[in-house]
């Protein structure tokens, strides 16, 4: 195959270990290290400054408030969350457990409190797994008013009789609920929408892993020369930040949206995961699908019923926005999943990331390559003339030149380059090439 | 799950030994056990007995006579035929058979004889099956004059040499050919059609079955306070039966009928058994095969190949009827078909009878509420101010709500409600009070 | 079954030893045997006179000839090559090969020569296959001008160092293109397209075996009382010809073929083997899947990925004609392909010649035989009194008239005959006859 042509940060190659892409992997994970200690939540000082440390290397990423109280389709946004301090002590006087450690030992959403009680009282206020006895859970209570503390099993259970103090000096005030917003604007007005969350604490898998990989994708889209799409970043929090970015931007999503993803669960290195777009067959799916097929095809297909993030609302009836979820081991499936085992070291690496990011390159250079080639000749052309073909016919001789010519033969002008792919059974990067070489040589148009 | 909502007649469960459907078991059973030795054919006293026997749980059935020599479609009404007696003398002068003891001793239609003859001639009128030597098989002939008895292989094999008497008292005589029909109206006048036949002597599963079980559905039917649609019940002979049927009825079946089934061979306990409408999508189809796979999923499916009943004469080209039949062991298939072994104790049930009665309440009651529902919010909506959704998230805490969010997802105004439980994998009835609940709380509209 | 009605040639009988077919084999195998020596290729003499001898057989067959350097869509036809004589003289003096012996010595559209070289320099011009020591290969040069030739590798392996003298005595002059068309007029001006390819030299499933066996077909359509359909027969060189003949009648087959066929390798008795038109979907996949189905249900189904022959030209985008290939053995998936060793004894039998014959009848009747049959009465019609039914009825009774029923249950003036029969699982041509019966017997009419 002789090709001349080449297209801006193409970025298809073989091999997951190609620098920039290594380079990537170790960016994500140390920004992944670096947002890992603040104590976010879907409100509140820890999300705004995770949005704010994102936008170093996204210029143009605004900051939306939305105030407390505001109705947002069938939610209202709640108050906002604020801890200063918040630690268990025991019997003996010392600190069982300190958010300062770890803000997953403190319930999201917790009230405060300051209250000496025996352990058999404090038991309803505490939150352990039985089975993961040295994980402590991420629980919260986003719309009911609790306090409560989370520790390992282990730690719970040696916990001695006694007098407790539970102290947790927390509030929740009016205030506004955070998100992020940028817009990278292309050649069409016709938008790639990337949504992802960042209201979870100390977690990797789930959810730093989708951050860090949307700040990275996101330097990579402003540094191509030109871009046919236009592109529509959002970090925000999930469930109800989803819910209010629809309430500010629906008509206009729907408008413009012609696919998108929910960017989650993409840091560990195990298997990949799909979950489809409620219709199913959206450009979004088809993308992702192929891709997946040809970069991991042991990947693991989920239903729409599988579904737990955003998704739910980009994709409910009468928003019907083309959002699919590309992952590695999704959220509920994974041991580690909400707890604190889900870690920086264990579970999410460079690696993982950087492979993450190199099939988000893929899915996102296809929609911009997916044209709708047309043959401008009829019969199959000569190739001969033009260097594309063996002169000299044997058996076995065309061989090489199978994928160009059933490139040739599927260019209908009605099937677009995802379908012919799937036609000829190969990724759709190896056409880019072929394609290139034709329009040059005037055998496809591609309107 | 909570829901205060309540169907009619709703009659969703777990178990066939609901109090309820066991009664009505022992009442078809009973009713099965009356009616058995009447000598029932296509035309004649014994059907119109029958029909006034079943006309008795059902007030409002109406008889239809057509006389004989109508032409009906591409047929003609036959004579009706009448029989006082029937018997075979040995050599001896002692009764061989005697109609008396069963009627299918007769063949079917038989002419009249008084006639001598030896062994070697009577053998041409007699009829047996060597493969079962103590079942007497059912024979007609309903189109072609004859005469004949029909008796076990072993009976016939022990016959000495001699002379023998045929004696039948019967004839063929200008009548009518009866049926009986009964609309039970309903709030739209859209029509779920259930048809039988009553045209089978002393046979059980084929065809005793399928009248008593028509004639327990419709006490059912009469008896909910309301019903969406109307139900137009026959009873009928089989084959000419529909056929006079259709040609009465034709345009007012094809205005208003939505779903029906041929109610046949619904006795035994043995599996399932599904054949589809000639068109193989139909509504009836549909909510047949969703009952099936939910109450019995190893149902035998047929093709419309297979069929052997109405159904030929309801989904003809030009007729297009969407009728479905749903049985047991399929009429052809199991071994005492078509003989004196297809009995009330060895195969047909209370319990087999119970079991249909409950699959088709299942099928009826899935029919009536196969809404089109209508989220009336954008986005997910907040189920936990609505006490739906659990307050405290932690891993799986979601599991139990999994079905009210699939069914809110899916309920695009396009989806009807079996299409939905289809997409969430579980059966219709399980999503009756989710349903409810969601109108209640305002989440959902069926216009 | 009783059916007086019969058809013209139709061929449906359950042998392929049919003393017709029989001869039709042998008619077929002593033709190529007679085409076997001819020096065949895109253009020239050899080809001029494949034709002529085609035509014996065909009168009508007229000579179409597109001059040197005329431009067919994409290509221009290039300029006639005629061989006289070459040899290639070992140091000895004696001929190491000729091409008077074999004419795949003389590599395809080689250049004439007269040269004096060592071994070493000969190489560049000799071509051979290692892997099958023992076959000369077929190895064109159409669009670059070289010299060559071609022998086995054993031979090759014994060549002694020295100097050896080529003689090619070959010269490409302007001169024309040949192909060869016949127009078989029907009561309809709709087509059947039947395509083939003249321009190999002596071997024997690829391809002598398509012209043969479109020659033997073309005298069985015309010796045909009546035909349904037109046919159009085409004898062509492969790629080139198929291109020429485009641009000569692209509007007329785009206007009037229904479907066809490219006949090529069709003569061995190896598996049969389906090649799709580029839709996958037109009535001649349709047919020729139906009839392979119920003649050689093992038969290799490929994908239009391995399409390799002029099908290309004729399902091309923008031309989209309904050509589907049935084969034998493949082009490029049998061992003797494209090499000395596909002849007239081991590969191409007059069995394997008759039982393409047979299925390609098989394939044209259905095609003249698809109509729309429409049921003329409501519901099903009474058999019996037309001698269609058993008068008897009892267990298994009706077995033999499924075919019938299903015929007529399936007539809704929609389905095509093809359709119908794949419905009722059976092949085609067991309904002709019931077909027929239901014709006189005003139960179906077939607009």
């Amino acid at each position: 195959m002789t090709s001349s042509a080449t297209y801006h940060g193409d970025g298809h190659g073989d091999s997951d270990s190609e620098p920039e892409v290594t380079a990537a992997g170790q960016a994500m994970h140390a920004l992944a290290r670096r947002l890992w200690p603040i104590n976010r939540s879907i409100t509140g000082p820890g999300l705004r400054q995770t949005l704010h440390a994102l936008s170093e290397g996204l210029p143009g990423l605004s900051m939306i408030e939305i105030p407390s109280g505001t109705h947002v389709l069938d939610w209202r946004v709640p108050p906002e969350w604020r801890v200063r301090e918040a630690w268990l002590q025991g019997p003996d006087g010392s600190r069982v457990l300190d958010f300062a450690h770890s803000n997953l030992h403190l319930l999201g959403y917790s009230m405060g409190v300051d209250q000496s009680l025996s352990l058999a009282e404090l038991q309803a206020h505490l939150h352990s797994l039985p089975e993961q006895p040295d994980a402590i859970p991420y629980v919260t209570s986003y719309y009911q008013k609790r306090w409560g503390f989370c520790l390992s099993h282990r730690l719970r259970q040696s916990l001695p009789e006694g007098q407790y103090r539970a102290f947790i000096d927390a509030e929740h005030v009016p205030g506004s609920l955070s998100l992020a917003e940028l817009l990278i604007p292309g050649q069409s007005q016709e938008e790639i929408f990337l949504s992802t969350y960042c209201c979870h604490p100390s977690m990797a898998n789930n959810e730093l892993s989708g951050p860090c990989l949307l700040n990275q994708l996101g330097q990579w889209l402003l540094a191509l020369p030109t871009r046919r799409y236009s592109y529509r970043l959002v970090f925000l929090p999930e469930m109800i930040g989803s819910i209010a970015y629809l309430s500010l931007r629906l008509k206009q999503l729907q408008q413009r949206v012609i696919a998108g993803f929910n960017l989650s669960c993409v840091g560990d290195e195990r298997a990949y995961s799909f979950l489809p777009s409620r219709a199913g067959n959206t450009l979004a799916d088809r993308v992702a699908l192929h891709a997946l097929a040809h970069t991991a095809p042991d990947f693991q297909r989920y239903h729409w019923r599988d579904r737990g993030s955003d998704e739910s609302n980009y994709c409910a009836p009468g928003v019907d926005l083309p959002i699919a979820s590309v992952m590695r081991s999704k959220y509920g499936t994974y041991p580690e999943y909400h707890t604190s085992l889900d870690d920086l070291e264990r579970v999410v690496t460079a690696q993982g990331l950087a492979q993450s990011y190199r099939l988000y390159q893929r899915m996102l250079t296809a929609l911009e390559r997916n044209v709708r080639p047309r043959c401008l000749v009829l019969g199959e052309p000569q190739l001969g003339r033009r260097g594309l073909y063996p002169s000299l016919s044997q058996k076995g001789s065309t061989r090489d030149v199978r994928q160009l010519l059933d490139l040739l033969s599927y260019s209908d002008g009605k099937l677009d380059l995802i379908a012919i792919a799937q036609a000829c059974a190969c990724p759709i990067w190896e056409l880019y090439p072929w394609l290139d070489r034709c329009r040059q040589e005037q055998l496809l148009a591609c309107d």
